[in-house]
């Protein structure tokens, strides 16, 4: 195995492992061939891959073998793609593009985007409890349980429904935006790294140390993905920008203002490193990480 | 324990014990309070139970453990009630009454109902994967498995994909007809009675033999609802009526016209009623299940 030098090269060669396992676990054949062409379209092609790689960095640290990260980490960017297919629906964020492309219900329709993503979603599960992922079934049923805790009614879908609701409130308090994006955003950060943890069979003293780290760079994510939709133009994201502001939507920029946010962004990540420091240069790849994502957002 | 003595008794008694333990899963209060009032709007409150009942008395007949059936019952009921509210949304089957009341898009929003859904499907899994299902993990990472591999690409949606496309369609097949119903209402029907067989540990024969059961049951029991469909008025089914006709979906009424179609359905659960035939008495609740289905639709 060749050792990437950078963080650069590290995200790139785990961007092109997930896109060779999602191809994979995603075969253009099936029962429904237009469902599952729907479904390799909000899956594959696109993405940095910052969760997956955040699960295999932790599971490295830790000891945990990386194929199984690597499958680990294609079931939860199912879920990521899952809920990006579902927000971009006309009922939720309204959005035609995302990564560059037309989004599912845009290139598809909406009922098919709608079936894509309960798809993607059922299908991490039955990916996670596949002897294949792990020999040992308590760290499937590990993995299934604290996945699905962080993307339902305790987290990502909670967050979800708040986004939407803070839209219609008159003003957005400090304590709104920080739950509505704990929840969002950060609730699968958390998985990341708590699923690298559980894959290596690691001590509740290592959990705790990634689960601190992966709480202030989920927050250093969300706001930073916040500065880019108020700043960048939509060719450079791949997405409509500027629509946060414009939907009322509960950001950080509101709370802040532009350099409050980028402080705000850059103390987060220094938490996150100094979480790190047990683990001395072993954990440079997963600082390298937390750095990247206040230069570079999602 | 109360013995009960007919199957519209044991049927009432597993719609009370579903009801209850779905009430105890899904706690009104949480991180978002609108989302969890929308779950369970779509999971209290009604319906006939059958799957958990079905699961039930195949964990029963095989000797899997009681508790740890309703659990896993309740788990399939989610799944079953989260598929209803993504079916009933206005870019699906736009449908405003179910069970006698309004559908989720209609109490609350579409927003909420495409979330709602989600984290309905979830939790699902968070349920199998927890140790109070079954102290075994290899236990519960099979049922997780076989449930998303019932209710996803392979199975249940791929068949509300195929529903829609065959609305598109000129005309029906009967190969399409029963592809499409083997997939969307026969797979969580099969799981129904493979999570009996795992949670008892049964024999591959035992397996088999429940399966070919709930393969026909789950085709008579689609047929049943076609005929509903066709000739119930709506305040007797609790949503409306004949829009199956109307939408130019593929039916069993379409294949063998109305007689046809009931002569086919009591062939079916003769069929489902022989493959138990070495379990004597033991399966009576099974053979009065199968007998239920077509005399009462869903």
């Amino acid at each position: 195995m060749k050792k990437p030098t950078s963080l650069l090269e590290e995200l790139a060669d785990t961007a092109l492992d997930i896109e060779a396992m999602l191809d994979d676990l995603l075969p253009p054949a099936g029962a429904a061939p237009r469902l599952m062409r729907a479904m390799r379209h909000a899956a594959l092609g696109g993405g940095k891959r910052v969760r997956p790689h955040l699960l295999r960095m932790s599971a490295r640290l830790l000891g945990g073998d990386d194929a199984a990260a690597l499958r680990a980490g294609a079931a939860l960017e199912m879920v990521h793609c899952y809920s990006l297919v579902h927000d971009d629906l006309p009922a939720m964020d309204d959005d035609a593009m995302r990564r560059g492309r037309p989004t599912c219900h845009v290139a598809f329709d909406e009922a098919t985007a709608i079936l894509a993503g309960d798809a993607l979603l059922t299908h991490a599960f039955m990916v996670l409890a596949d002897a294949a992922t792990h020999p040992s079934a308590e760290v499937r049923a590990g993995l299934i349980h604290a996945l699905a805790k962080a993307a339902g009614h305790h987290g990502m879908v909670a967050g979800q429904m708040l986004d939407i609701e803070a839209e219609q409130a008159a003003s957005h308090d400090e304590m709104m935006v920080r739950a509505v994006q704990m929840l969002k955003t950060g609730a699968l950060f958390r998985f990341a790294a708590e699923a690298g943890a559980i894959l290596a069979g690691a001590a509740a003293e290592d959990r705790e140390r990634l689960r601190v780290y992966a709480h202030n760079i989920g927050l250093a994510f969300q706001i930073a993905d916040d500065i880019l939709d108020a700043t960048a133009a939509p060719e450079a994201v791949g997405k409509r920008t500027g629509k946060d502001a414009t939907a009322g939507k509960a950001t950080f920029i509101d709370l802040y203002g532009l350099d409050g946010a980028r402080q705000r962004a850059a103390a987060l990540v220094d938490d996150a490193v100094e979480a790190l420091d047990p683990y001395g240069a072993a954990a440079d790849p997963l600082r390298a990480l937390a750095r990247f994502i206040i230069t570079r957002g999602k």
